[in-house]
């Protein structure tokens, strides 16, 4: 391509700098994004470049398919009710192994790799997270949903330079129980928490389609009201549901927009903040 | 375009935008860039961008032609010393006014309309620029040449988030006399004073050329030795002569790099600071 | 005059510097104190005193005078519309270049003549004054009024120990068009925007006269209602209806006092600020 | 106990708070003192103690048993080199998980059940311990040595009220390797980077003795020269080599004193800070 | 007494030290704690360990013995009125001497003896108590109660690390009437002005006794209402009704517990503050 | 006097301001200025004015007149040898007493009444000035000279907005024996270890004479040398020695003037800074 263009093209972003700048930004990355070595340096990448024009990135990941890698290497085998994985002492403490041992520090290293800096934290750090044990009609075990989230280790990290990577764990209020917090969940109520101006859900879907058999009918917005038309329709199936749960949670709580895309595009992310067209579906 | 070409150059400006980040950036801008109301617009969107990502960017500005236009309106007839205009004190008084009362605003307010915060001074405000009557074989009246830079107001409005926007007159010892100053030189006193990392002159030549007559034979980088020996082997001519000593004097004051760049060309600075390829010639 | 007089004067001064010590203070400067040398030198001493005694001073002035001069110098004829003259857009550029460009700036060195120290600022400068076309019966052309004031700019001069001296022209609401604003006006709206605890308007007059052709006539003091009752007996005339509008508009936007005072007594602001016996009139 | 002695006791403690606080110590925590529940209850309630006092407490921490143990599990055979296990990626891998991922937590989990506040790290985090393939003999794998450490988020987290907890492990200069460090090394490169006041190694000897098979024979006190005696003496042995080296290293590079204290004594950290009798052998 | 026990002391003192840690304890000094010297060396001891550990103390001091000592020494006679002692000028300025120049300083220099960082004011120093005279049905002349606390140079010294240590004196709010004020009374009205956690009145009982003759019968604690059944019982009697009524004020304006405690048992502030079994009356 | 002259004067006075602004200025306060009322009031009207237009005024008091008065009331005889009077525990008592008690407090007081702030100091407060007995061929019991100056409490109250007061005495190093300073040298000692700009020992002199016995031989100005060739001279005698040692002392440790004026004058100090005139002898 010839030079012109791409000094066009850079100068064109310039509005979508300016208006994310300052701004703060959670990412809940994983799927595909993570595993992909390829589409896994482009997320870096465009991270490490969002928090250079000055946005307040803020990383929160899961990262299921390596538990079970290390579950099925400790020959661990996993009891099930109703379908879901009853998570033990011995998974959670897998869990926490591997998301806050390996994949937090393993992210963090990469994002120093493509010259950005940062500082991975659990839940349990800075007492960031609290929870208790998830009410649901079944005991699910070390499972827990957030009841209280501090933000100051975050915020300190951020204003310090660095991204902070948080792995979704919490403690629980009795200052030694350990749980595992599902990862758009965690993102969400630390997106609350910050009142930051956006959430964004990097998923293994191009977002969410009106008709879901078919990727021509993306809905590009919606606001809460339409949301809950869908819900009523029908038409918000399977795990979509509590994605765009923890979108509209987020933005009940203040949070400005929340975005679902399309992780498997490469520099997804760039794509949504500095282009016209943006990507995925966004819900406001 | 395809999006994905524009992710990819945007992803491909990250480690410029980390190379330049936190770093002050002064630019002499004149010349056609200063006249052609698409170059300006460029420019403007440029600058803005610069500050926005992070650079501290101090603009210097002279306007010799807008300076001719008033002269004449006013019926001034201009006397000459061996070819250099004498510079008596309505015309100083005229330069004054269209230099800082005229070309300063008017940058400052299209910083503004490109969504930018500017602050227009001249060398007078905060005693930034002082001068003394220039050492020259022919008095030529009010031309000045700078004795000491204050920076103040300059590292002050930079912090608070203004891109300084400078016309190049000064103040004598006495606290009175006011002077004009030539504005390649201004920018290249301000650079050195404020410790820059860069110095850039927007010209109306693609930079410095091995054959003046054949543009294909740019140079696009030298060192103060070769500059010498292209000095004393008469290459150098004519204005590019001062405007390389500008360049040369604040890499002897501690400035990083100096360019001359074309400003005749759409987005030149950025294609200097944010591609591969760059432009015009680096003194360094 | 003996040592001992001298002492017993400046000690006497303490209550009145105590009293204003860290208040802010807006003086519009015009009128014969900006025309007359040994006036303006007195001024200028003044204003550097105020602020060395801990004043928070703010400068801003006009210059119809001068503009003028400039005028009648490009041979350029006004046009009349009902007895006010119409601004027409080089006549508004000239105004720009006479005020921004050469008297505010000559005000600047002045202050740095008189050991002080001062930064000139016009109302596009960090977008502090924006206004819109004056709603007037006839077109009057580019003539404004003030919308916003906004005083980042003013606070951080000060707070840095400079002086800020204010041409009285601003930019439009579409970031282009810049506009010529009365001086009391604009003195008045950024005594508003401030705070301030005075507003002090340098005339040719006296003071308000209950008789105007009769010099010891002088009031002193007047309140809101006061006023009120003079425009309706038609006491207040001419020229003293729209400085008086100013005064009232400050003390209605919670400026504490406002003050009409005789700029062509040598150091009236002395007097007014540090003496028993005060000048001019005062409306609270 | 009466309430007199007690008083009493917390009256004597005075002067060597007075001592400690404002001073950064850093503690090698490890051995039997990690294992033993009731052993690891008093070395948390202490270093929360030593943290609310004022001394600014770091704490570097290893965990070969407990890696010993997941090596175990995923039925990892370890290969032995000269008697020296070889790091080999999966090993490296297991070590990351263990340390940074559960220890590390379970410490910062602790010390907020006793009331305290902590931030666990890894040497990735924050780019704190940089780290190149360690130079021996033999190829060992991913153990590396220290090349540089970064001390920023040690010290913004301490001056923000935590406890650091930081577990050994390292990044390469390749930005990618991830390498084991010895933790006595670690906390003994972190307390000089610091320039620590002290390094305190928990172990489960009672300190260096005069005949090591005679527990009477506690050297309380030694010096660099004394040291180098033993150490031609043939007194230091074993595993009390590289111990020592440590301290002595820390020494060299500033820190003031060193202390080898036995972990398996209740409070032991107290009794060398509080009391007037000490434990252990001090290095200075 | 062994080490382990020592250390199990210290450790047990964790959870109260971390309780008391940035808050704010005024202590009214005086009674035999402050004649005995053995007490006083105790009392001493346990301001600056309590400052030491993170504690805002405030010591506020009488002086009466000390007073009279002088008094007699320039036979001053006193007169009585209704049994109360009449402070006349020359009472008042022996008073001033005894508490501001000698008891006061007497006290800063015992505390940098202890190793502690302590300035003497009185409440004339920074306008720190204004006072008028006390309203009563016989004219006692100097003797003031308090109608202002202005705070700023105790809470300045307390941030730079000192022991503020107050005599209890005012100035009158002509600024030249100085008044003596019951040191009790203005412990109170500084631990309101402070929104203390607590106030504490060391003094020559054990607290308040259901049966005053019997010293088992020590109440604890009390709430405001219990203090108003107790006053209307009578059980209240002579100089601890107005030791109570300072408590009461203090808590009704805010301060959170207020203490009667033992001065004559050594180290009673520690045994009240950081042990379980506490030790006086607490009204809360 | 005119209203004009008294603007004049003010106005006269502004290059003065300039210079003393920001400075420190140490002002020895001592003599009839402190005895007779009227004096006294000027002095105090003088360093609130002082303080007022940004000068960093200290004070430092003696006050042997005072504490004859008290000594005598006592009925406490003082032993002399040779000449000078011995300083016994106390004597000692009763200088504290008056100086710390007394006098300080009542001008502490007296700047408050004439709208300044101030807070008072003696030696022990904030450790500010140690001591030991003093090096003389006679034991004259509790005299000290200074040995260490910490300056802190001084500045922080300086920058808070207060007058710092201090009353000449001092701690031991014992941290216990209390020791009277001549308050010359104290004030010499302070404006030292401050590097203050100026000393002023206000005296019941004109100043240093030629002929001390014709006051109309007063020495406006002196340098170092100057002033050996006075004292071997023998022009310097008596009391007016140690004066301009103290004076001398100030200017080698880099104080850069000092002055000895006369405080019997109304006014002296406005006199020395204000007017083109001065008054006393100026060391430098």
């Amino acid at each position: 391509m010839e030079n012109s263009k791409k000094a066009e093209i850079l100068a064109k972003a310039l509005p979508y700098i300016q208006q994310h700048k300052g701004r703060t930004i959670v990412i809940k990355y994983g799927g595909s994004a993570m595993l992909d070595q390829s589409l896994k340096d482009a997320v870096i990448n465009d991270l490490v470049l969002m928090k250079c024009v000055g946005i307040n990135v803020v990383v929160v990941h899961g990262g299921g398919p390596e538990i079970n890698k290390l579950l099925k290497k400790v020959n661990k085998e996993s009891k099930f009710i109703n379908g879901l994985r009853y998570t033990d002492k011995e998974t959670m403490d897998i869990a926490q192994m591997v998301l806050a041992g390996k994949i937090n520090k393993d992210l963090v290293a990469m994002i120093y790799k493509n010259g950005g800096k940062a500082v991975g934290f659990c839940g349990i750090d800075g007492n960031m997270l609290q929870a208790k044990k998830i009410d649901s009609a079944d005991d699910l075990g070390f499972v827990g949903e957030i009841t209280k989230v501090t933000t100051d280790i975050i915020i300190n990290s951020t204003n310090a330079g660095y991204i902070p990577v948080i792995s979704s764990i919490a403690l629980g209020e009795d200052m030694e129980t350990v749980y595992n917090i599902n990862a758009d969940t965690a993102a969400s109520s630390i997106a609350s928490a910050l009142g930051a101006e956006k959430l964004i859900l990097l998923t293994d879907v191009a977002g969410i389609l009106a008709d879901p058999s078919d990727s021509f009918t993306l809905i590009s917005q919606l606001d809460l009201e339409e949301i809950s038309v869908l819900s009523s329709n029908g038409i918000l199936k399977g795990g979509m549901i509590p994605k765009v749960k923890c979108c509209s949670d987020a933005i009940k709580a203040g949070v400005n927009r929340s975005h679902i895309i399309d992780g498997r595009v490469q520099h997804s992310l760039l794509l949504e903040l500095f282009t016209d067209e943006g990507i995925g579906t966004m819900i406001k």
